[in-house]
């Protein structure tokens, strides 16, 4: 078993996808501070990551960026390929499902759920929907263990409660309602409507953030008092 | 000016939301372990966090929702209401405006903009959208401080570059890139991809979390090699 910070996973998927790029314009290596500017987190949190990837430590010239690429695929993919069931075909599905599209070979949505009868048995993208009455059999039967839920606040404490049940081990939520979930199942939620206001908040001329102290998160804390 | 950390107000919002559908089915009151318990904090958190909202302190017969309500909208919306641009109306795009449609009244998408000729000059969900030619007049003349960049990752520091230039002051950003920005603009970046990817890690029969503390967030620390 490994265990890992979440923090850390989303730093390597953040150094992969920059990596992608500097290899299709023709870069071979890199050093760490160049990464770490790109990333936007420092040079020695670089070396620190990729210490634990790569056996040789830390090059004096560069890291090779094809290794680099490499040892990520190998740390953050699965041999086999994953496959995702997404439970909610409105407009934010949709989006999710175009997104997906024929892009990640390693990591595809397999089935989708709907409770609209004008929704189900139609591919959407190319993505089979199913009644949610058939969300406990599909998702066994396909071994999923990954879920996507794009169904309105009022829905989506049943659908994760389903997709648990029939094996789904991670899921990411865009419900704006904080999901209850067992142990070792991993909720992401993604919640587009607070962030909106959140930043809303911070937009307005007579507000601002809390600056972030040498990496850390701020401590919550209110300075002012508001009434 | 106030000066607020930005967990403080992912809460409140989260607060707020949890308050109105308790107000919709009738609790006039509340107390602050029931309050934790719904929004998965714990019930000192939320004193410390209405201490500075509620002058009365910590009532016994738990907080008044009403007044809950009354003080949190006092604190996170602007009176005067607020309005946002929106950059790119692809699917994501489109999702972001039918999220909206006459959903928030002190939140509005006052303008949209795109590149594609056979997108501007046309309502989307009653927003207008204008060439992105004409954004830094559009935005200048509204008034907007709030962006939302929903456009490809290529394209997305060269909207935020406008924007920013334009007086907005705060940006919620889906295009799978950081972006730069000066001292006093707040980014907030909802990485969907970056989400899934990490999920679809911890989703994987040999990985897991490493569980947060007391908390706080994990550092980020890998515990075990991957090669």
């Amino acid at each position: 078993m490994i265990v890992v910070s979440e923090k850390t996973i989303a730093r390597l998927v953040q150094y992969r996808r920059l990596l992608h790029q500097l290899a299709a314009r023709g870069v071979a290596s890199v050093h760490s501070h160049e990464l770490a500017a790109l990333a936007q987190v420092s040079a020695a949190q670089v070396r620190r990551d990729f210490m634990a990837l790569i056996a040789a430590g830390t090059p004096m010239h560069g890291y090779d960026v094809a290794a680099l690429l490499e040892a990520l695929r190998a740390f953050l993919d699965a041999p086999e390929g994953q496959a995702a069931a997404l439970v909610g075909i409105g407009n934010l599905g949709k989006a999710i499902l175009t997104y997906f599209a024929g892009r990640r070979p390693k990591l595809v949505i397999a089935a989708a759920f709907d409770i609209d009868p004008a929704k189900v048995h139609r591919l959407f993208r190319s993505v089979p929907c199913y009644p949610v009455e058939e969300l406990p059999a599909r998702v066994r039967e396909l071994g999923i263990r990954l879920g996507i839920i794009t169904v309105p606040a009022a829905a989506a404490q049943a659908a994760a409660d389903q997709l648990i049940r029939a094996g789904v081990r991670g899921l990411v939520n865009f419900a704006p309602v904080p999901l209850q979930a067992p142990e070792g199942v991993f909720v992401e939620d993604i919640d587009i409507a607070m962030s909106l206001e959140k930043v809303a908040f911070f937009a307005r001329s007579d507000r601002a953030a809390e600056p972030a102290r040498g990496g850390r998160r701020p401590a919550p804390r209110l300075h002012a008092a508001a009434v």
